[in-house]
């Protein structure tokens, strides 16, 4: 990022605060995932963006601050996303879409990667068990929708848990080989993988 | 680890040192999985396994030489799964589960996990290509058996990496929820995963 890019797009005093916060959460959260959290330092956060990294302290506390946010950022997220479930109607199929879609299309950006990416042992206890929090949100979000396609018959009846941990996982993994669709688009790739764990899943065939 | 379990069951002296020396890999495995490894330092290991930091340099020269022998552990591990499906008889989809199944298994045990778990960017870049060449060899070989099925006619016609990049997140993904069969057995989990995996590619249900 240049000084000019930096400095530009000034809006009211607070949102340009909010602008400038948002960037150095955006670059930490990349630098992150790039080279691991343990291997990440405020002052390579500073460089990036080609900042003092007494103007960063502006805006965040500590490393550890830059990666709670991105952490908070996700947990919204997938608030989000279980409140679309819960207002929305649609087949056990269609929400499971929805979900594992949405999912997948964050992941692959650097502030939902994070979640992913970072080893739960470098964070406090506290840290660590907020990532837990967001991440069985979504996580019971399907298992709940998977019981109800079992109990309609139209998955097949596999323990829900070892279903949610394949599709999870695999989604998670792209977070590693796929960031910011760097190999593939990520949207189509979502498709694909939509169409694999459905048929996976299904009693019978699905229509894709 | 115990003093006495240290000691015990010593053979010939050559033996003896080969025993021990797998001691240190696998509680370093171990360590680095749990605990990161960036956080874990040759201190901890020895601290674990109840012996000095100078013994440790008896068997290893440092850190990094721990997880390159668990990475070489993996890639000869590779190698027989590519030699056994080499010289073996079987269908594509019998091969397919061989392959699968035989790595689900390895990536629960400490050796096989470190692959998966090190964050590859704490690494020497020679270190790197040598674990992205382990992983692309069961990559290739599970991708060449998905194209031979797509020619067959019985696996559906979809970019054969994102197949791979699909069956291998989430058996990547189990190394960080179910090392060491954690939370459900990994043989079972293997059977499981392999039914979702096969309906998941096949162009019609499989017997499972």
């Amino acid at each position: 990022m240049t000084k000019a890019e930096w400095n530009q797009s000034v809006v009211s005093r607070e949102e340009h605060r909010q602008q400038k916060r948002d960037a150095v959460l955006q670059v930490g959260a990349k630098l992150f995932n790039d080279r691991g959290y343990e291997n990440t330092t405020l002052d390579d956060i500073a460089l990036e963006l080609n900042i003092s990294k007494r103007t960063i302290y502006y805006y965040v506390q500590n490393k550890e601050d830059i990666l709670f946010e991105c952490i908070r950022g996700s947990l919204e997220f997938m608030q989000g996303v279980a409140k679309e479930l819960a207002d929305g109607e649609g087949s056990v199929v269609e929400r499971i879409n929805l979900l594992t879609s949405q999912y997948m299309i964050h992941i692959s950006t650097d502030i939902g990667a994070c979640i992913v990416l970072t080893q739960l042992a470098s964070l406090s206890e506290s840290r660590r068990d907020e990532i837990r929090k967001s991440m069985s949100l979504l996580d019971n979000l399907l298992a709940d929708l998977v019981r109800q396609g079992i109990d309609e018959g139209i998955i097949k009846p596999i323990p829900s848990r070892m279903i949610t941990a394949a599709i999870f996982g695999a989604i998670n993994w792209t977070a590693r080989w796929n960031r910011n669709s760097a190999v593939t688009d990520q949207a189509e790739l979502a498709g694909v993988f939509s169409g694999i764990f459905l048929d996976g899943i299904l009693t019978t065939k699905s229509a894709s």
